[in-house]
């Protein structure tokens, strides 16, 4: 048998052990933009870290940052002319608001059908366990032929605001061949694919104040103006009724959609998008399909808004403060330091006297477009053709993974994306899940994929 | 010494006991919006009845309505020709949010300088103590000179929806020969005023759901609407950048506001509203004052916004709700039903297909003006003389008192609206309080009214 083979056959075995390991980790809830959960996002760090050393990493320990700490770690014992990939991942997860409409405990991960639910499921610590558990079945059989740097990091679900420092201070030790990240998915359990475009982003929370504090809407109303009220035709005036921005100059940059581009996209047909998000109709820019509104065009979206009283019953209260939360997806050519400078011409232009404003950015991340002929890619698609029996498909993927950008510009390094989440793994939402047998075949995929890595 | 002398004297002598009573009352939450309060709101009905009977109300009880109770009271031992008073009072409150902008605990009465900062201080627990300890000043030193009903509500907060049937239910019970509302305020410790305008009140909760769960923004952002948005676009359809409602028809039934009106206003400055709000500039419609537009204009007020989230930090969640409370302020003679149906028309003609929308009727009342010469209004003016040295204002109110309304249609009373708040009373919102002189003068007021109202 070979090592190849050896290692499948463990992993086929250890399925169990696979799954009470991802159990383990997912019962840590590391959610980074919480400040009460600092103590569990440090835990998750440990975690992996002990794990990382376990699997024969030399090197392993957490890395104070600004923020977050990061987790690094080194196998370099294979044989000097292997390729050394940076494997990327991160072990923070989003918070699971809204509680109520969970399922099951989003920190107490159950198995229903052939799913396993919990926050962090497939957003990526099941991409995590996955590739782990690759290492492990190798290491257990026999050795790994490539070397491995991890850099784990704990802030990516709050747009990664230290990596870029983390990585211009270890820039020699991150050296590598390539970059594996693994925070992705796949179409769906029978079509294999590999993130080849990823949507950019910006960020803000938009804070409006008007009186000093709330006031009566019966004595106050007429006279004073609302933040509340403001705040929505702020936010109504940014985007057209259907959904085409309208900040000044926002798709200068935008790099139109070629024939080919269009040909090639794996497109869900409008049956997919209706019955995955159950919305009554379909939504967005003349002339483009969903797949290519989700994944190739820019977007606005309000994602949080709070204002005065939200109790059960009525109060009339005239608000003092209004805030949005709201982010655009932005596409390659686009800039995130150009659309905040857009916005707060915007703002500076159309927010009334009556109130005061304040925009913070809370995250942001540049578009990007990998490279499709590497030998990263090839070993990649010979993985897939080992497990699945066919080529994966070339996806576009509409959300961000900032990192990826950064990654190129620090490190000059191609970033090759693969994981096994689904399009319908809940991501951000309620009853996040990470489909089991997907997740088994990620497993073998990757042990390919270790193995495949050194030819060329 | 005369009897009303005798019960002036004793007020003054009794300001501590008032102050006691008034601060016991204020630590009962009776906050009718929410369900984990009702204890406390059954606790306050019971604390208000048995004052009574101790005040000699030989009926003193509570009566189950749908919902909160209503305390029922009588003292029938005047003459048989002495006026009956009906007094209208609340004895629930709004709720204490936003908790964190309290400078002292909303339910631990705390006297600051010359005022007492609770939630109810002034709105209205201070008016219903004023008004019961001139009662006990008369019963301590002499008799009532006019026989009263009390009927004192647990849901004026809540736009009082039981109380029209306890009314229709109790006719012949409330019969009276004017009513007395308390409810109310004079516009600053030197200017003694009495309320003679209403405005009337329509608030709506509106819903909007779009995908079945919250989605992540960056996977279906752009191919699926974002009910946020849709909520702001709608609500900034609402009104213009004037705070001009755009509602088709709004206008129409508003009673313009006559030359003689408006020289009988008696107009706070800008520099008030400035002053007591802290905001930047005034606002709102062209070629009124801001007391005009505070008090005889119909405005549109955002109450509350919520939708996704709203914790610290950034999650890229495409929501699948939003809701906004907000509620127009009408004057005569508007009618809260055709602005239902306005409000409704507008919904189904601008709420885009992509998302369901629900619009829930919170609270509701008609705009009231009272009449300006009557037996009640002139002993009022001779009460305040006594007190003042000087005539009572007539003022137009913003807020709205809709059982002034619902009172004159079912039992045909006109209603003196007579209390003691002041404009600075953060009615509504954090700090609110009672201005103790005020409230000193109030009491002695009440018991001048008492022995004036007996007279022609």
């Amino acid at each position: 048998m070979s090592d190849r083979e050896s290692a499948i056959n463990w992993a086929r075995t250890n399925q169990d052990a696979a799954l009470d390991d991802f159990k383990t980790i997912l019962r840590i809830p590391s959610i980074s933009t919480l400040p009460e959960n600092k103590s569990d996002v440090d835990r998750a760090a440990e975690w992996f870290s002990d794990k990382l050393r376990d699997l024969g990493c030399k090197v392993a320990k957490t890395i104070e940052t600004g923020g977050h700490p990061v987790v690094y770690a080194e196998y370099l014992d294979a044989k000097s002319e292997s390729p050394t990939i940076l494997v990327y991942g991160h072990y923070d997860v989003q918070p699971a608001e809204p509680l109520e409409e969970w399922e099951s405990d989003p920190f107490d991960p159950q198995v229903r059908g052939e799913n396993l639910y919990a926050r962090g499921a497939s957003d990526m610590k099941g991409q995590m366990i996955a590739f782990l558990t690759a290492v492990k079945a190798i290491q257990s059989t026999s050795r790994l032929p490539v070397n491995l740097k991890f850099m784990l990091e704990g802030e990516e679900e709050v747009g990664s605001p230290h990596l870029a420092d983390f990585i211009r201070d270890h820039k020699d030790t991150l050296s590598s061949t390539f970059c594996l990240n693994c925070d992705s998915g796949i179409l769906d359990p029978e079509t294999p694919s590999l993130t080849y475009t990823l949507r950019g982003l910006a960020y803000f929370e938009l804070r409006l104040r008007g009186a000093k504090s709330d006031l009566h809407s019966g004595l106050f109303g007429g006279a004073i103006d609302n933040p509340a009220n403001v705040l929505c035709e702020l936010i109504a005036g940014l985007r057209d009724g259907s959904g085409r921005v309208t900040l000044p100059g926002f798709y200068d940059d935008v790099r139109p959609l070629t024939d080919e581009d269009r040909r090639e996209m794996v497109a869900k047909p409008d049956s997919w998008w209706l019955k995955q998000t159950g919305v009554p109709v379909l939504f967005g820019e003349e002339g483009y399909t969903a797949a290519e509104r989700a994944t190739a065009r820019p977007t606005l979206d309000v994602n949080g808004l709070l204002s005065g009283f939200t109790g059960e019953g009525s109060k009339t209260v005239l608000p003092a403060k209004a805030m949005a939360k709201f982010s655009l997806r932005l596409v390659p050519d686009q800039d995130p330091a150009k659309i905040k400078a857009a916005v707060e011409a915007y703002l500076s232009e159309n927010a009334p006297p009556t109130v005061t404003w304040e925009l913070e950015d809370l995250s942001s991340g540049h578009p990007s477009i990998s490279e499709r002929d590497s030998a990263s890619v090839r070993a990649a698609i010979r993985a897939f053709r080992e497990v699945w029996g066919k080529d994966p498909v070339f996806q576009r993927q509409g959300g961000s993974v900032p990192v990826v950008g950064i990654i190129q510009e620090l490190l000059g390094l191609e970033s090759l994306i693969m994981g096994f989440g689904l399009p319908d793994d809940n991501l951000h939402a309620p009853n996040e899940k990470q489909h089991i047998p997907t997740f088994n075949r990620g497993i073998e995929t990757y042990i390919h994929y270790l193995f495949e890595a050194v030819k060329e």
